[in-house]
Order: C-alpha cells, then sequence, then structure tokens
C-alpha cells in the first residue's frame, strides 16, 4: 500500500533569499519530497502557496493521504478558505505534519484551538533531539538522540494542548528545552508537529531528520475510509430509537415549586 | 476568596417559548446563577447575547474568574469578536463551562478544533449519568451515578479531542452512552463541558447538577495572575541567552554536496 | 509481515463447566486463536494455565509479537515469575491484549498500577458498545455500534489510570456504562483492554467481536526491535558527557547560611 | 483547612555521609519539613525508615493529606507489606509526592507499572528547570524557569507512563533533557513526581524548589472523603438492577452452528 503524501511548501524565503536557495536550490519542498520518495512505500508530491487553490484542490486533497505543511513568513497571505478545506480534510482521516515554523500557521492554530506560541532566537546554535518515546513508530531507527549542529531554537513554553504522546524533547545550546515531536488526533485525523527545519539551515538535508519525517508520514496515514459523517448532526426520532422508548410530552414534567431555584 | 462567575445565557428560547419560560420564568442564565450563588464562596452574575457586546465588556471578563455558557439557536449570532475576546480570556486564565447545546457553539469549537458533532434526539428520556472518576473535584459529593428523568439525548462519537480526564458517562434509555464530563486545558484556562440541559426540561433544578455546577465553578477557577504573555512570541537575542553563545553564520554551515537530496 | 500472537487461556471453566465446553468444545483459548488466524497476516497459537511455565516459556515470548490473556477463576495460581516476566517483554516491546475477566489479572493490574475493579452482574442481558473513537485503527470497519445479545455486565467506575485513547463505550440494558475498550502504552509496549468475553455466552463466536480482535493485535502490534535497554539505569561519565563539562567538587558548593532553613 | 503532611526520608546517606550531614545537619526529610510548614496552610511532619513501620502505620496515614517520599540507597530496605498500606492510601485519596531518587522506589514503580528507569550522572554541573504548563498550580509563582547550580543529571528515556501533564522539562550542562514534573492520578490519589534532590547539593535548600513544594502539597491534597470502595468489586444482582431487566438462562442463547469458529 502506497501512501500519497503531498509537501506544501510556502516557497517564498527559496525565491528571495540567495542563501536558503543555495542549501535549497530547488525548494524546501522538494528536497522534503525527495527524501519522502526514498521510502518505496511512500508516493510524494508537492504544492506550494503560489499556485491556484495553493495547489489544494478538493480533488487533489481527496486522494491524499498525508499532508507536510512548511510556511513560515507568509502564513497571512493563506486563503481561510483553503485553510477549512485542509481541517476538513484532516478531521476525515488525512495525517497532517507540521513542520517548524508551520507552529504559527492559520492551519495549526485551527486545529489545536491555543496560540502556539513559542520563543525563539536565530543563531545558528545546537539542537540535541531526544527520543523520549523510543519505541515509538516517528522514533523508529532514530537512536536515543540526534544532533542538528545548527538550527534556530524554540523555547519553551509552547502553547498547545497536551498532547497524546510527546516523542522528541530537544535541548539547546543557549539553555531551552522544547517539546519537538507530539502527536495528536483531532477526528479520524493524525497530527504530529516536528520542531526542526528552520530555512538557513540544512536540516531537511539531515538523514535522522529525513527518517524521522518518513517515519512520520507512515505514522499519520489512517488506511480507513474516509469519515465524511463527522461533520454532520444527525437526528435520531423517537421511531428508530435502537431500544423501545415513547416520546414524553414536556409539559407533563415536574416544574419547580414556586419560590424554589 | 470569592470567585467571579458569569453565567451566559443565549437568553432566546425563553423569550420565544411559552413551556421555557415556565420551566424558567428568569431565564435559564438567572437560574444557574442562584444555583450557584447558593455557595457563599462563589458570586456569579449574568449576560445575555442581546445586551451591548452581548455583556461581555473587555473590563467584565478581566474581572471574571469563570464563565458558564449556553447557547442553541442562536449560536450563528454571536460576535466573532467577541468569541476571540473569551478564547484570549480563557488563554490568560478564566475558566470556562459550556452547557449543553453549547457543544456547538462557536467558541467551543474554536478551542477544541474539532467539529464537535454528535448525534440527537429530543424525546424526554431518562439519562443517568455515571461518576467514572469519582473523586474528582467535579464529581465532589455526586456519588457514583445520577439520574435526571427527562433529558434529550446525545449519542456518540461525540466529535471532540481526547480529554485530560473523563468525568461523567451518561446511559440514555433509547441505548445510546455519552461522555458527558470532559475536562480540558487551554492555555492558562481549565474547560469543561457538561452536557445535560435541555431547554425544555427543569435540569437546571435538579439539584446534583446544581451541585455539580458549583464544583466545576470552583474546579476551573484559576487563581494565578493572568497569563498575558501566551499571544507573544518572544524574540531571545543571542546575547541575553541564558548559556553563552556566539552567532554562527550560516553561510558556514555545512551544504549538501552536489547530486546528494 | 506475519504478527506472532498467543492466545492464552486460563482454561479452567471449559473443564469444570457443561455449558462452558457447550459454546467453546476446544476451549476459548483456541476459538479465539481461530478467529485471528481468519486474517493472513497473522499467526496464532494458544497457551494454558496448565502447561508448564504456563506455555509463556522465555524462548517462546522472545518470538513472539503480541500476547492475548483470558483469565478469570484462577488470577491466583499464575506464577508471579511469569508474570514479571510477561511484563518485562511487554516494556521491550510485545503487544499485550487483556480480555474481559483479565482486568483482575495479576498482569494487568501490575501493569496499571491500580485496584482495577469494576461492578459487575451476570444476567446475560444485552451489551452495546459504541465506537467513541470511530476511525481508531482497532475500530476499524466495526460501524459506529454492535450488540451482545447476552452478556455480563461491568459496571464503572472501572479504576484504571486514564487512557491514551478510549475506543469503545459499552451500554448496558440495567443501566450501566462501562469503557469497553481502553489503550495504554507501557515502555514499548502498546496495550488494550476489551471488556466482553464472558464465559457462559457465545461472545468469542460473535463476528464483530473477532473482527475487534484482530483489529487490536495488528495496532498492538510494535514491530520495532526489542526495547531492552528499558530496565537498566545507564550512568553516564563525565568523560563521556555530550556537552564538555567538569565535574564540581560538591564541598564547593554553596552552603546554607546559619539559621536559614 | 490544614493539610497534613508526611515527609518521608530513607534517612541513610545523612548518617553515613559527612557531606550530607554537612548540607542538611537534620537530614534532607526535616529540611523539607520546616520549607513546607512555612505555608500556614500546611502541617508537615516526618517519617523515617528506621521507624517501626517506617512511621507509617495505618493509624498516621488515614490522618494524612499528602506523602512526600525520598528513598535512594535503602530502597529494597522498604517493607513491601508498608509499599501496598501506601498504594492502598494513594488509591483512596492520599496524595503522593516522589522526590529524585524515588523514582527507583518500590513505591512508585508499584503505581506506574513500569520500570522507571533512566541515565544519570553526578557531576554537580547545571539543571534548569523549565515551566512548560507556565499556570499549572503546582508552577504557580516559579516563573518561565529556575536553575540549580549543582545537580546530579536524570535523562531521557524516562521510562514512565505518558502523564496527565507535564509541568517541568530540565536542560543540563552535559547535554541531556528530562521530564522533572510530570502529574498522575491513581484511583482518587493525585500523585506528582519532580525530579530535583540529590543528597550532596543543597537542593532543598533552594527557595524556588521549596515553592514547588508546596504548591504541589497543596495541588496533591484531594479533600474529599476517603474511597475506600476503590478496592471493591461489588456484585450488582438482577433484582436491584437500576432498569428492569430479567435473568436470561445462558442455555436458550443462540450457540454456533457445526463447523464455524
Amino acid at each position: 500500500m502506497t501512501v500519497n503524501a503531498i509537501v506544501w511548501g510556502e516557497n517564498v524565503h527559496e525565491q528571495r533569499d540567495a542563501l536558503v536557495r543555495e542549501i535549497y536550490p530547488d525548494g524546501m519542498h522538494n528536497s522534503i519530497a525527495v527524501a519522502l520518495n526514498a521510502d518505496p512505500a511512500i508516493k510524494a508530491t508537492t504544492a506550494t502557496l503560489q499556485e491556484p487553490e495553493h495547489g489544494l484542490t478538493e480533488k487533489r486533497l481527496a486522494s491524499t493521504d498525508v499532508l507536510l505543511w512548511w510556511g513560515h513568513t507568509a502564513h497571512g497571505a493563506v486563503d481561510d478558505e483553503i485553510v477549512e478545506r485542509v481541517v476538513k480534510q484532516v478531521w476525515e482521516g488525512m495525517g497532517l505534519i507540521l513542520l517548524h515554523s508551520a507552529h504559527f500557521s492559520k492551519l495549526f492554530k485551527r486545529l489545536m484551538g491555543t496560540s502556539c506560541a513559542l520563543k525563539y532566537r536565530e543563531a545558528g546554535e545546537r539542537e540535541r533531539l531526544w527520543a523520549v518515546n523510543p519505541r515509538h513508530p516517528i522514533a523508529e531507527g532514530v537512536g536515543e538522540h540526534f544532533t542538528l549542529e545548527n538550527e534556530e531554537m524554540y523555547g519553551e513554553p509552547f502553547s498547545v494542548p497536551e498532547p497524546l504522546e510527546t516523542v522528541f524533547i530537544s535541548w539547546f545550546a543557549g539553555g531551552e528545552v522544547f517539546r519537538s515531536g507530539l502527536t495528536y488526533r483531532r477526528g479520524a485525523g493524525n497530527i504530529f508537529y516536528f520542531r526542526p527545519g528552520h530555512e538557513t539551515y540544512p536540516t531537511y538535508h539531515d538523514e535522522t531528520v529525513q527518517k524521522v519525517l518518513r517515519n512520520a508520514v507512515k505514522w499519520a496515514h489512517n488506511p480507513q475510509t474516509s469519515y465524511a459523517a463527522i461533520q454532520e448532526l444527525p437526528h435520531v426520532p423517537v421511531e428508530s430509537a435502537l431500544e423501545p422508548i415513547v416520546h414524553r410530552d414536556p409539559k407533563r414534567f415536574f416544574l419547580p415549586a414556586a419560590g424554589s431555584v
């Protein structure tokens, strides 16, 4: 069974910043897609902000198993309608992986219901990720820890709901910690937030990061049929109740005595 | 220490429907507020949809410890701006109790990030609530179970995130079950969803329901100072890092060899 | 990839009680194993209390992916040493599925750290299981609910830790509810408790129950290498610290001033 | 309302090691008790391994609201019977706070159902604790982070169940991270694990550590009546079912057709 994944990239820094282009000549989204496609069980394509409907048409999403999302400077340019479309697709069972600065995307904030704020510092400092849940599928083959020699720092408190499970926690040279790998379920959709990936560092060329992303795509994939009913509010008539009941007339109900609350 | 609570009521059914008015002559919100004020540790007032800013001015919310919310037929009439105001207040530490049909309010859906859908049937059937977490503060003094002889049925699946803790589960005469008491934290705010309370039944006159509501208000109260920083995204300059680090020039970073991913 | 499963049966009621033998002529464990083997991805064998080491030798467990456990009247006859052996295997990554009265097995209580108590009634009453987490892998293909016309009742409060996720909740004709499908992780091991399965009813002949068991076996399977290190308490010498540090002499530490706490 | 707390100390290092005695002339347990008693809402006394029944008689426990536990070198000397006594008291509602090396106590392992293993290094290195849940009651008044200049390192993976909430995460100078403040509920008992407190460092003289301990005692206190029923397995006779049901004779149940599973 092949997992159909889309790597969605904001694709702005790559156009504007020579350094980013030097690291990711084909854009971050393409580098990530190539890394995913190294696993024959994954078939990854890309989509970007600049495409019509940001490349995420209803038709395309309908056949997508897992969406990865990288955004940063252009969160505000993402169409609210597309965000809602993706949200509903997640509820119905599409997996979602939020990368790095996507913590502040409309999409992640919409699904978390929190501010998703954190602290940050861009100093190219050392980040060491510890697998605190060492046999979680997303940590498979990763070892106890791995190091990214140059990364942006994200520091706690990270204002997100308590996760289902914490998979990674980061140590930063400058003295901070961060919950770097968190899982959630929203409706039928599996969600993973993964911290690393600042555009000015070669993080997505790191083999362990690539391994984590492949693991995460396979973990997030929910092979079941789409849970379209999740937005419905079905009325169950008395006549079709599973146990025989009769409709009781509210008028006959006990009413509070005069003077009581 | 007194807990300042506001009972927010949509206050529409009471105006339109003689039966509801007969059960709650002063409106549901007032009945609930009176029930809360039976505890000297709580000082409850009310607010309604019809008031300017729905009765929820910034000034008033700033001195509110816990907000209770009942809405049903007029969810769409609630101003988005007021919803955002309340959301931010919750993140900063105000407790929030969602009552019955508030499961489908903009407010609850905004904080959960899910559809919050369920099934329903209005037949005045028996509901029995079981305290599955018998010494949770919200279940204090409630006993193992209590019964509401006439209630609307809400049935699973209830599309909400996995809660911090499940406090109550309901049994319905027609054959359904429902997670009737669920706790969440969003930012600094404690949130409790409590299922019973259909407008055509005298639920809020029930002594055990009133007890649960008083318990919930006291549980939801976070006496700490407002966590206003929760929406900030502070930059931590290299110079003020807690551990001495130097800024590393991205240009010097390892770049992938030609031909690699 | 085939999942190697062992169905462990206490195998006492089948020997003593003609009714049970009539329902399960080959024993409950064999009926369950046959049901699992209907899925070509599963290879299930059996083990019983009466075998040497209860059929769970170290060698056999070492090649087992998932263990299912049914016990009731002979919990006390299970060797503590075998319990510890299984516990460690679970920590190292073997999946574990506890069936019905196994809620009170030494094994489940050992892994939960709670009393695992509940209420019960044996009246052959109707049980309806609701999938409250409809696209969880264990609920795949099960539908919104399914009914067992004759079952023993288990009622809340069920004294277990808050689960990772609640998959099923049961409705009973006599008025109780029960969290019937609960997931946990202990170390590298996935654990699922599944309520139905009283010996005097043909529950394990029910097609939906069989489907749930097959789903659960596949869900509980952790294909990663055994996490043998989980019981080790490794010392990390100063010399091999990941960041250069020096040993600081405790004698030089700040001591509290005279008179302070 | 005063919270009755017992600080249980192993009290071995203090007797054997001059350095420890120099830091804690009256024993660690007494230093901690004095720190707790600085809050008029807490009345803390002490108990030690060397006392009859380790100072934890049934009578004394019965009037105890919260127990704090520090042990290290003599875990094996703790009487299994006393451990079970304390476990049951926790289930019935007594709060429990496990300090530092108590992660490996019989008591904590018994309540977690996991190995509770971790890595360690004794180098007097810097530990910085981050409050990742900044308005949790246990983090009240603590600020975003605080530093212990000299502590033993504990490193992940920490083999414990996923907590209800993570309150603190530690950064260590040598490159590790650790979930330093974790909450659990077992039965009616609130449990908090708090990492710092190695005997050769003056950790319990630190004002912020003392503040955390006072917060934790008040948080762990469950003022409700003892939940003695938690170990009972009540039978509910058909005659006293909440809904009228009749006993159905198993003999009349559907039996599988010949040849079926």
